[in-house]
């Protein structure tokens, strides 16, 4: 977590663009968490829940937002220190670009294009067809299958697995392991068992999409699986087929979409979530972690639960479901108390007759 | 989605058995969806909730069941259009095998034994004694492990993993990624913590069967993890060691079945279901979506819920959970009323006495 | 299941240190379960509950703990019948050592250090700065990125990712497909949709870790992601960046832990359970399979459930659950009763005033 010279802290306000408090000639070589920073590093503390820990922390230097009160160190002050946090770790770990070139040990067919800008690595294998387009990294192991195509500056880490036909768009990276582009899971009921239903269709990938460590994310039937520009999706996530999700959605791990089903824009599924096939969720909906989703949700709102329901009702019911065998025995002593009222009103009764 | 010269109408009704309503010359050269199809299309209803999108689709030709009414271009009309639309999928997108032969970087050990029809792709590595059954594809990247075995025809996309002693059966195909035939997860507590009980079984995957990119299927303790004839796994499930599920089951992605249990013919495990070990399932059973299954169940029933109930039990206690909050308003002011009829009768019976 | 020679029974009971009840000389080539054992076999007998089956079974011999009983055919008696059968498997199938050596396909940086008692399979690629210790084994396609360290003994079985800078630590064993040191899920909101938060952190896991297929162990943004000694992890596990896990614990297959999140020593996840981020569980916790983890949760108790609740608690909450329906008819015949009983009162009300 430390580079080489590293930077004084004037030259980080400079290039963050933040106000520094503080000796400007002042070195840090890295970034740390609050913890385990020590004199040479630079800690961030984006989250005032921690100021405690800020407080004794060893770090060199801090970055913090405005209100965050007085710290044992230099701090750059900052109003969106989420913001001034990437910056600063970009400038300390600058990207690094493998250079263009294609490993003599990689496969590529005699037409396949491959823009001279990629850097194509050991065993990849590129099929016939495939177009690889300029800046494209495809890390150790990757398969792009016959007829695929990568975008401009896509990443696909090792052992990604682009199957044929599949198109990703521009700035999209795959982390290791993913599959895109598998059969998906449709079959019939024949006299011999299921019947498969051949998947003809592909996957289009839009631009800026980012997609997790061995997710998995199915072809269509016919047409296209769809992932929106921007959309990004976590490690281990399930994606069936025909499944359409608009722009800036985000999935996270182990999340599954079920067939035919459509997310609109901006939509998040937390953890684990579950959605059933043919549900369309709407723009901007919330649902939370393990959540289950059988039917349509509607635009803007939040879902927690299984079945999903509106955040704050499904809140009530966990909350109820806590207090049910109190309920339970609540509602006993109702009937207790109940049977000797009656026995007492058909006295009154009886008297009264 | 488009083939090269396609077919006329009245070839593909010949061909698929079906009655031709209109034009038996109007050719068309792909499938597509009743929303994206233009007149060089063939578009499929085979749910007849999608009528009005068929109503007003640009297909030049639709596969459409016997009842679905009238359409704004030819139809195909057929008994069973679930069948009938495979049938047009594979005449339209006939399946691509590739030829046989070895890749030249293909490793292969000097005693294993591959067919000479079997097709072994870029970067495969076979093992010794592994064997490899006629017309078997193993795409790039396979790994088959020393001693396992594949039956003829089953296809191996890119970076499956078969380790050793795994046996496949014929026709099975397999998904990139997927990994059969890993260690079981088992360990006895000792002084210095868990001790590896090994895992010296193996897999025994039978004919027609389908497994889903990157999910694992575990070797047995001792003996073997069994997939029956037929059976259908989607993406990312997990089936641990000493499983056996019998023939023409279905288990929809993320699912995961613990050690030891046991699926009979024809189960449905839906998408996420969570199955305990040393459980047994019967013939038939239906687990609904992320259900979570820790005691037997009963062939031909359908299951919902954690813990998994019967069905029709399920709903009715989702819904009363839905009612919770309310129910806890109802009991409390049951209690009130209760309370104030107490003192009522109290003073009746004190009156009384 | 079987090995060429096999041994006597007399050499094994002197192996295991455990008290042989029948003939020294016979001899069994293999081990088997109860139920396939033939008279070649030693069955075990770890479990009582699988006792009737021990009396019907083939096996020519049993390992058998010393309360369970007259057996068909001669025993070995002992105390902690898991060790035995540990030992007893490890004795019939020794582990498998493969050769020292490079092999002639892998791809080694120059300046890659390589122990010359490490294995280095066909298509492993192993990066600049990478340290590979002694008796390491790399099996094929396993990918080790620059600076990436693999401790003494380990083992990395076919297609392994281990990111840059990652740490492996000594006898680890990390099973097919496994990814270590993919980015973290991180993004900030910003004008034109979701930036990436930079994951310049590593993953450091420590001695005696086994890792499953597929399982996904992700970057810290900044520091290290921990996954502490002794600590088993099942196969579909998601654990997110900077997450910290203690020593010997157990996180069964499909679980996921999100960011931040700390497990302490001991601690038990069952399958499919999911862990909100920034979540602290304390040593010695166990959770039962397809909880939602949404809160602190205290040492040395257990916990089941979505919102996780004590497990006698949950226990009680499943029960209720069950009763729902029921409940509400009761609620609603009380209703009714008392509605009558106040008609009746206030006819008594009336009748008094």
């Amino acid at each position: 977590m430390t580079t080489a010279a590293g930077f004084t802290l004037g030259e980080l306000a400079a290039a963050l663009g933040v106000t520094l408090e503080g000796d400007p000639a002042r070195r840090v070589t890295g970034v740390a968490t609050l913890e385990s920073a020590g004199p040479e590093h630079i800690a961030f503390l984006t989250d005032l829940r921690h100021r405690d820990a800020a407080r004794v922390s060893r770090a060199g230097a801090f970055l913090a937002p405005k209100d965050a009160g007085a710290l044992p160190a230099p701090v750059l002050r900052c109003a969106t220190p989420q913001h001034a946090l990437i910056d600063l770790l970009t400038l300390l770990h600058p990207p690094q670009r493998p250079p263009a070139g294609i490993d003599g040990t990689a496969v590529v067919a005699s037409d396949a294009s491959v823009d001279r800008t990629a850097f194509v690595a050991a065993f990849v294998v590129i099929e016939p067809g495939a177009v690889i387009g300029a800046d494209v990294q495809l890390h150790a192991g990757v398969y792009v299958g016959p007829g695929a195509e990568i975008g401009e500056g896509s990443v696909l880490h090792p052992r990604v697995i682009v199957r044929d036909g599949v198109h990703l768009g521009r700035r999209v990276i795959v982390h290791a392991g993913a599959v895109i582009g598998a059969d998906g899971f449709g079959y019939t009921p024949g006299p011999d068992g299921h019947r498969k239903v051949p998947q003809v269709g592909s996957v289009r990938v839009e631009d800026d999409v980012e997609i997790g460590a061995n997710t998995t994310i199915d072809r269509a039937t016919v047409g296209d699986t769809v992932i929106g520009r921007g959309t990004k999706i976590d490690n281990l996530v399930q994606i069936a087929h025909n499944v359409r999700i608009g722009e800036h959605s985000i999935v996270v791990a182990q999340a599954g979409i079920s067939g035919s089903s459509r997310l609109g824009r901006a939509v998040v599924l937390a953890g684990q979530v579950g959605v059933a096939d043919h549900v369309t969720i709407g723009d901007g909906v919330m649902v939370g972690a393990q959540s289950g989703v059988s039917a349509d949700l509607e635009a803007g709102r939040k879902y927690l639960g299984t079945p999903a329901r509106a955040l704050m009702e499904a809140k009530r019911v966990y909350i109820a479901e806590g207090r049910l065998p109190e309920l339970l025995r609540r509602v006993r002593d109702l009937e207790r108390r109940l049977a000797r009222l009656d026995g007492v009103s058909a006295e009154e009764a009886s008297r009264g007759e």
